[in-house]
């Protein structure tokens, strides 16, 4: 990678923890960063310039959907993703492999790739490490990742196993097939909650050698207690010079503690999809409007927060949009939850550069234990 | 009505359109104006600041939804609905009539009122004129309308005259009713597509005094022509000192053909609800982004068009948004057509101020069919 176009630098760290900025042809991240996801080239029902208002610095969107709907070829024609949704910052896009794991039918996995069936128009499609790759670069994102197979939890070891070989076969071929130099590419270590599993699938990874690595397969239905396990194990093992990306995670708690193991990119629906179903992200835990008792609550959601939805609207009203199942309120939600998650990193990078990451864990959990 | 609170002046005339200023609480608003419809305390998908953005200046709710949920006195203790949706400007609320005739389930029409079972919780709720406008006052709008009986297209002219004669008498106890000075209430002329009884109803109705008045019963199903014809003969008879506001309506060629004849006020659900179903509204006509013709379509919806949806995105990608069922496609959408109405209202303001609406009128027409 040549790094004229793509870089990461730590410039804080705090026990594990670490600050840096990752830079990328469409400018600069800091980490700890979370990525509002944008599945089909929109961060549901937001604008580009509220994102940019929120304070949103990378997003990540979804190869398996665009390439079934528009397709990468009328969206590279508009100018990559960039042009076509108007976001001028970084995007991730992850391979597919998640997606065409647990939502795509008829599903077949062979060693070339995966054949499925298009949910759009009943297609039957197949997905392999180079296509991915191909696709990936017709968006035009600044990080891609490579094409993995994702099994099921729960799965038994030598499962898990067989499934690494795969994904480990496949991310060499995921680097061959790469074509230009001005998108990074990210590899997956997977392994389940088996962690000698992911040891070798770590080692194995760093030998092919990315710009940067993830921990794919977790938040899939194991507890959060096995999730930060394997976290705590892996994630200060993750090459110290590159970015650590956690893939689907998390809860505002989740993201506290992985941070402070070491990573340092996240993703998650959580607060937009929760969002659209009432459920609201605050500085004293999390609430839901569909409970009556603010219906006539003339507060805003959360009294410290300064999004456009809590500097004019009243929980009396976000509950009526709620309740009348009307646009505006989905919007107002996400706005603020989505503000809420980039506060939440800024205040998290805060207390490494201040290294006082322990007395904001100890605090976090203090404000919510009152609130509960 | 107290001048000092609510006021109308014409400020210019070209044949029989005229351009004024009506005077509210909350501002000023210049007519011919369209009035953007936000049934539940919310112009679907906007916010306020959009709404301003876009330039309107004076909207439309709904006292039957909002009756229903969540209620008049949620909004009263919330600030009246300027508090509860946070839109500062004018607003005008419906008496429910229309919708209590046109939604409600097992509607039994009394002289007392209409009994109708409410479709959130069930309940029987009876509403009469008096209750019309009590809730009216609750919701504070700037103006109120009576509450009437609105007959369904085709009824008969028997039909058409004894619900007239109900809705004469209802008017007479929603202005008895009435007991704030700060808001406007508008009589409703009657009548159906019978010249006759239109005339009969306006005379009547002017005799009651009112701030205003709206013609009821109009585009329910009767074709384009009879609702012209019904506007050509009546609109010019209309107070000429006090706003006359057609309710429901329509196009942007009905608009300026019911302008020519004299209106200043308009309502109508057209440019949100079709932009939520892929219709748009342009200088050119309107187009569908169903069409395949824009899957890879680099214009913006309309050349012509400064909105923010215009200035930054392709067909192509609103039609994605749009295929993809996407609320960020409603929103651009939405923030289109509305700037279009909102943008034509007052080029054809200029043309009355100007003199030239027969040319204003001719080169509409000639646009349209140079692209059809």
């Amino acid at each position: 990678m040549d790094e004229k176009f793509f870089s990461f630098q730590v410039t804080a760290t705090d026990q594990k923890a670490r600050c840096g900025v990752l830079r990328t042809p469409h400018g600069s991240v800091e980490t700890p960063v979370f990525m509002p996801v944008g599945t089909q080239a929109t961060v549901k029902t937001m604008t580009p310039k509220e994102l940019e208002e929120v304070g949103a610095s990378l997003i990540l969107s979804n190869t398996y959907h665009l390439m079934l709907r528009p397709g990468q070829n009328i969206i590279k024609k508009m100018g990559g993703l960039h042009g076509f949704m108007q976001w001028p910052k970084p995007i991730l896009t992850d391979s597919g492999g998640f997606q065409v794991f647990s939502l795509a039918n008829q599903r077949v996995v062979k060693e070339e790739g995966v054949l499925f069936q298009s949910y759009v128009d009943g297609e039957k499609i197949l997905l392999t490490p180079e296509k991915a790759i191909e696709i990936q670069e017709a968006l035009g994102a600044d990080i891609m990742m490579c094409f993995d197979e994702c099994p099921p939890f729960p799965s038994t070891q030598k499962e898990i196993e067989t499934s690494l070989n795969l994904s480990l076969r496949w991310a060499r071929r995921c680097k061959r097939a790469k074509t230009k130099n001005n998108q990074a590419l990210f590899g997956i270590i997977q392994g389940g909650i088996f962690l000698d599993l992911r040891q070798q699938s770590l080692e194995q990874t760093i030998e092919i050698d990315f710009d940067g690595y993830a921990l794919g397969g977790l938040s899939v239905g194991e507890d959060q207690g096995r999730m930060i396990e394997v976290v705590s194990e892996i994630a200060h093992r993750m090459p110290e010079s590159k970015p650590r990306y956690l893939m689907g995670v998390g809860t505002p708690g989740d993201l506290l503690e992985c941070v402070y193991h070491g990573l340092d990119m996240f993703d998650c629906v959580m607060p937009t999809k929760n969002a659209r179903n009432g459920g609201i992200f605050t500085s004293f835990g999390a609430i839901n409007l569909a409970n009556s008792q603010y219906k006539d609550d003339p507060a805003p959601l959360d009294p410290d927060c300064t999004c456009y939805t809590c500097q004019n609207f009243s929980r009396a009203y976000l509950r009526h949009l709620f309740m009348s199942s009307e646009v505006l309120g989905a919007r107002l939600n996400t706005l603020h939850n989505l503000s809420f998650y980039v506060t939440f990193m800024r205040q998290i990078r805060q207390a490494i550069q201040e290294k006082r990451l322990d007395a904001f864990r100890k605090d976090f959990y203090q404000r919510r234990s009152q609130n509960s």
